[in-house]
């Protein structure tokens, strides 16, 4: 797909070092757009590409168009708002990165159809380093078809592909992924939280928790970070906050219940109310050790 | 120490493979006890020690006295009931090994002081298997100069030994480690019911799961268990419900919020009312696949 020309819309820490990966790959980034102007712009100059200040331009300038925004908001945006993708995108490919509500997916894929476009999931199960190196986890829905068409550019992403089924699923796998991945960083941050009330030696008791059924991806991401307080964001608890609730809606919808994810969620949800929510999810630690709360 | 003679009282299925593999190893059990006396007469045929009958019986006939019951009750009854391990104990050494509010184990250290006995902590992070083969994980509490005689004892029971400081500490780490194991294991079936009820490939979820930040040494052991609902009992949905009320306890006393503990602590007990109890852990998952609820 190296003929093709890419655009990329939503230049945060995983666009912008997703643009420059394909760059070094050999693709041609066309043009790129980010809602603050000066982002797109130095960005821009960075890899050799246009800044289009309109999303219009992004769809005119590309045949294969990467969204890498925040939320169903930003996408509704994006595609709905009075400058938008759709404008004059019949033939074109849009592989949309964020975690989104399932449906919005599904809608999107019925939107495209009517303006003769195409779309893709494209969920990522990964952080920053990983968006630089093309070394993300993907997760992809849509049509069978389009995914099998679009491989070799998300192989050159990744360093994992899964094709999970429809326009939706990998929402669904998404939401489930980072609900689980939000509980088990809350419970580490009250296990050490509590530890070190007690005056534990909080490095032995991590080290404790790796031996046993306490184990946990958490345990070797983020605490070092909950002990230190060092909570620069590489996955926001804002996000947290957005993706928990995402999977229980799904969970209500279905009629399952969850109320391990319903307090972690009121948890992310307090941490952004007052004020935390752009600290990274280890953040969440500052309501549980002694005397933090964010002070 | 395998000149000492070795009591052991309480022969569930870690106390029976205890004294297995202290028996393998070249130790003298030269006598056994339980509440069930039939249990205590076959485990003593078996590897050739006294059924005692009486608890007295048991300090009688050992220099060095494993106590592995269920909670602090039981631990209450054989050193204060009418008929106890207390009685005439001079000299003695216990090794505890029930999980339990640490207070109990800084309270039984003075009692056994007054007795002329010494008291050690060794909280458990492991399971059946890890029993029968002296592959346990041991935190051990209680005086440095009691652990370092007790040592080579410890050394063949276990595969990792840490000396984590005074009596209770070590249930203080061993609630923490279980709370936080509780709460991964809850996530995980919260995460697996929604899937569930959203027609995903569990296998496929599993495997994402384990690629990204939803990894836990739970989703190792327990998920397949949860899918295929073999409930088999490793580590009891009643224990985990006392385990992580002992840590939330401890957070109370600390004035610390843990909320998502206790969401978790709320699923078990549940699940334990329901009649649950004696299932593993992973039969959480009857409370959030859709359809089961222990059906």
């Amino acid at each position: 797909m190296k003929d093709r020309k890419i655009g990329i819309v939503g230049l945060g820490r995983m666009g912008g070092n997703m643009a420059r990966c394909l760059k070094d790959k050999g693709y041609q980034i066309s043009v790129v757009h980010d809602v603050r102007p000066d982002v797109a712009t130095s960005l821009a100059e960075e890899i050799g590409a246009t800044a289009a200040t309109a999303l219009a331009e992004v769809t005119a300038l590309s045949d294969v168009i990467l969204t890498v925004v925040t939320d169903d908001a930003a996408m509704d945006a994006i595609f709905h708002g009075e400058d938008n993708l759709f404008s004059g995108a019949e033939g074109r490919l849009f592989i949309n990165c964020a975690t989104l509500t399932p449906e919005v997916h599904r809608k999107l894929e019925r939107d495209a159809a009517a303006v003769g476009a195409e779309c893709l999931e494209a969920c990522m199960a990964s952080s920053i380093p990983q968006a630089r190196n093309g070394e993300l986890f993907l997760m992809i829905g849509g049509k069978q078809e389009v995914f099998d068409a679009t491989r070799p550019l998300l192989d050159h992403l990744s360093k994992a592909l899964h094709y999970v089924g429809a326009a939706g699923k990998a929402s669904e796998v998404k939401a489930l992924v980072n609900m689980v991945m939000n509980i088990n960083t809350a419970a580490l941050a009250e296990g050490l939280g509590i530890g070190d009330a007690l005056g534990l030696d909080l490095k032995m008791l991590c080290e404790v928790f790796s031996h046993t059924g306490a184990n946990s991806r958490v345990l070797e991401t983020d605490a070092e970070d909950m002990i230190n307080r060092d909570h620069e964001c590489y996955f926001s608890a804002a996000h947290a906050a957005k993706d928990s609730g995402i999977a229980i809606g799904l969970a209500k919808e279905q009629g399952i219940e969850a109320p391990v994810a319903e307090a972690t969620l009121r948890q992310f949800t307090r941490l952004t109310e007052m004020g935390g929510g752009e600290l990274d999810k280890s953040g969440v630690a500052e309501l549980t050790f002694r005397g933090r709360a964010l002070s």
